[in-house]
C-alpha cells in the first residue's frame, strides 16, 4: 500500500480539523450550559455496552446501524453507540434512582455502520436532552422549547417545525384489526410516505371504519388549519386520538405565542424515524438542509426492558451539521514570542498574565520563522519583554 | 435474559454520572482553553480509521487493543481509535499543509480491547496537545510545561516527573549489533523491568562494550545525580548518547527553576509504552495513583508511513483519571418554578433573566413534587412572580 492510500478516511467518518473544531466545541459549550440552566444533568454514556442492552427495544434499524465487536473478556457481543437516546433511557431506569422527574443531558460521539442519505455522514456528534418520569404537555411544551432555544441559539433561521402525535396511528391500528403482517406493511409505506401503495394495501379491509380512518389520516397534514380537519373527519375515533388532538392543539397554541416567527407543519402520519416513540413527535427543519436538523418526540415505553417503564421525553440534534450552518467564527490571532521567554522568570509572567486575559501566546524555536497568523509579538528590549504590532521577522 | 442482567456494562467500560460527568466537562474545558492559550488549535479525530493507517508505524500492542469492524460500504476493516496521537500524527502528514510548527490538541473518548492494569478501565477520554514540525529542547520543554501546567491547573498535588531518553537506547543497541531476535527479547525486558534476566540474556555478548554499556544503563536510575553518572559510566558510548544527556541535563535545569516543588527522577532506559517514541520521554505520577497521570515524549519518526517524516513531540493524559484526583465541585442548586411559567410571557423574561445569570430552574408539573436539590422556589404572588427561599412544598 502506498503512503497516498493509507490516509484516506472511511466514506463518512470525517476528521475535523482547526477552526472548525473549535466552532463546534463552542457550539457544544453553548447548549450544554443551555441545558445546565434549564437543570439539565450531563452524563457521559459509554462508547460501547453488551448489544442486548444497546439494542433491546430500539427497533430493527437501529440494529443495522450498529457496529458490532465481540468483547474479548467475556465472549459476549457489544455494539458501538449509534444513537444515544436508548442508553440514557437505560441509565434512568437502572443507574439513578430519582423517583421523580429526572433530566438528563449529553453531547457523544457516534459512529453507524450506513451513509446517511442526504449528508453522507457515520460519525455525528449527537447532543441533546431527555425529561423522564413525567407526563403530560407540560414535558413536551419544555422539551420542544429547549430544542427551539437550541437551534437558536446556534444561529438557525427560518426555522419549520413538523409535529405530529403517533399515538393517533397506534390508537387507529389498534382499534383496526389489521392482520400483523398488513400492519408491518402499512407501518413502512407511512414511514417512507409511498402514499399510492396505500390504497391498493388496504382495499381488502376498506369497510372497516378504523381502516377508512387510517386512508384519512394520510391525507392530514399541512398548516395548523389540518387540525381542524382532523377534528371532523376523525370524529369517530377513539378517545385516545381526540386526547391526541387535544393535546396538539394546546402544543400549537403555546408554541406560536412563544415563537411567533416560527413554521408549523402538521402531519398526523408522520412515522418516519420514530422506531419507539409513543405520542408527540417533532422534527425541526431549515430551509436548503435536505434533513431534519434536530428531532424527537415522547418514548414512554422504553425504559420497561430494563425493568422500570417511565414516562420520557426527548431531542437530539448533530452537533456538526449545527455547527456548519453558522458563519465562521473569528478565530483569535496569536502572539509570537521567541521561546526563550520560557526560560526567563519575568518573560514567564509576561505570558501568564497575557494568556489569563484570553490571548494566545505561541512560542517561536530560534530558527522558526513567524507565522502568517500572527499579529503582534513579544520581544526583548532593553532588558524588558515588550508587545509590538510591528513585525520584525 | 432477565431485565436485571440487561443493565451490566462490559468491564471497564464506565458509564458517568451526575455530578462526575459535569465535573470532567468543566476540567475539559480548563484544560483545551489552556492549550488554547498556548496556539494548540483544536482537531476532532474520527472514531474509525481503516486499520491500515491507524496502525501503521504504532507498534504491536495497539494492534491488540483495538477494536476491529468490517466496514460495509468498503469492505475493508477498519478501526475503533485507542490511541489519538498517531491520529493526529496523520492529520498533520496529510490533512494540514502546515511547513513550519503546528500545534495540535484533543480530547476523544477511546476504546481499548483490554482492561487497563490498574484501574480497569477500557474507555479513558484522552486529552493532549502535540506539537509538530519543530525540533529541539525549546519544543521538548514547551510539551512539558504544558503538561506541567495542565495538572496544576487540575489540582494535582505532589507531582513526580519521570524523565528518560529513547535516543540513549537506540544508539547503544545500532552500536551493538545484537542479533534482531535477542534485541527484541532486550526490548520487553527493560520494558517490563524484569532486569534480574538481563545479565543471563546479554552473557555471550558481555566483550561487547556497546553491550557493557546496555548492562549499565538498566542501573541508570534515581534522582538528578544519576546524571552525572551517566556522564562517566556512557564516557565511550557514541556522539548521541552524549547529545542526549546534555538535553537531558538542560531540560533539567531548566524544570528545577520553573517547577522548584517537582520531584524529578531520571530513567534512562525506561522504554515502557513508549513504542514510537524517539527522543525525549516522560510520564508524571501522583501519590498514590498505581499508574502515571500523565505522559508522552518526542516521536519524530511517526509522519514517514504517512509520506511526510516531521519532528514531533506530545504528551496526554486520561480526563477521567485526572478529574477523579479532584475534591467533588460544588453543584449549583437549582431554582424550582411551577411549569405553567412558560406559558406566561413576565415569567419566559424571568426565567431568561435568571439563566442568562448562571442561575439553574427547573420547571415543575403540575402534580410534581418540589425536588430535594432545590433552594430556592419562583411563584406567583399578586400577579407577579417572585422568587422565595421559603419552600412551600
Amino acid at each position: 500500500m502506498s503512503s497516498a492510500d493509507r490516509w484516506l478516511l472511511p466514506d463518512g467518518m470525517d476528521e475535523v480539523l482547526p477552526p472548525q473544531a473549535r466552532q463546534i466545541e463552542n457550539l457544544r459549550r453553548q447548549l450544554l450550559d443551555l441545558f445546565h440552566g434549564w437543570g439539565y444533568e450531563l452524563v457521559l454514556p459509554p462508547k460501547l455496552e453488551f448489544l442486548d442492552s444497546l439494542l433491546v427495544g430500539a427497533g430493527h434499524d437501529l440494529g443495522l446501524q450498529t457496529f458490532k465487536v465481540t468483547d474479548q473478556l467475556s465472549g459476549r457481543m457489544m455494539g458501538v453507540s449509534a444513537d444515544v437516546t436508548p442508553q440514557v433511557a437505560r441509565m434512568d431506569a437502572h443507574s439513578m434512582h430519582s423517583e421523580g422527574a429526572a433530566r438528563f443531558c449529553y453531547s457523544s460521539e457516534i459512529v453507524r455502520t450506513q451513509l446517511d442519505n442526504l449528508l453522507g455522514s457515520r460519525s455525528p456528534i449527537q447532543i441533546g436532552a431527555e425529561l423522564f418520569g413525567q407526563n403530560g404537555l407540560d414535558s413536551d411544551l419544555e422539551i420542544l422549547c429547549l430544542m427551539l432555544d437550541s437551534l437558536l441559539v446556534a444561529g438557525a433561521e427560518n426555522l419549520c417545525l413538523d409535529l405530529g402525535h403517533v399515538g393517533i396511528y397506534r390508537a387507529l391500528i389498534t382499534d383496526s384489526n389489521l392482520p400483523k403482517e398488513i400492519e408491518n406493511q402499512l407501518f413502512s409505506i407511512l414511514q417512507q410516505k409511498r402514499l399510492d401503495e396505500l390504497n391498493q394495501l388496504l382495499a381488502p379491509w376498506e369497510d372497516q371504519p378504523a381502516v377508512r380512518l387510517i386512508i384519512a389520516l394520510s391525507k392530514l397534514n399541512g398548516g395548523l388549519g389540518v387540525l381542524e380537519e382532523a377534528q371532523q373527519t376523525l370524529v369517530g375515533a377513539p378517545s385516545e386520538v381526540q386526547e391526541a388532538l387535544q393535546e396538539l392543539q394546546q402544543l400549537v397554541a403555546a408554541l406560536t405565542e412563544q415563537y411567533p416567527d416560527l413554521n408549523i407543519y402538521l402531519d398526523l402520519s408522520e412515522l418516519r424515524g420514530f422506531h419507539y416513540h409513543t405520542g408527540i413527535v417533532f422534527a425541526a427543519y431549515v430551509p436548503k438542509l435536505g434533513q431534519a436538523l434536530a428531532k424527537g418526540g415522547r418514548y414512554d415505553e422504553i425504559g420497561k426492558v430494563f425493568g422500570r417503564a417511565r414516562p420520557a421525553t426527548g431531542f437530539s440534534t448533530d452537533l456538526k451539521i449545527l455547527a456548519s450552518l453558522q458563519a465562521a467564527n473569528q478565530v483569535k490571532a496569536p502572539i509570537a514570542a521567541p521561546a526563550a521567554i520560557l526560560r526567563d522568570k519575568a518573560g514567564r509572567e509576561v505570558l501568564k498574565d497575557l494568556r489569563s486575559k484570553g490571548e494566545r501566546v505561541i512560542l517561536l524555536a530560534e530558527e522558526a520563522s513567524l507565522p502568517e497568523a500572527c499579529s503582534q509579538q513579544i520581544i526583548r528590549k532593553e532588558d524588558q519583554w515588550v508587545i509590538t504590532s510591528e513585525l520584525s521577522v
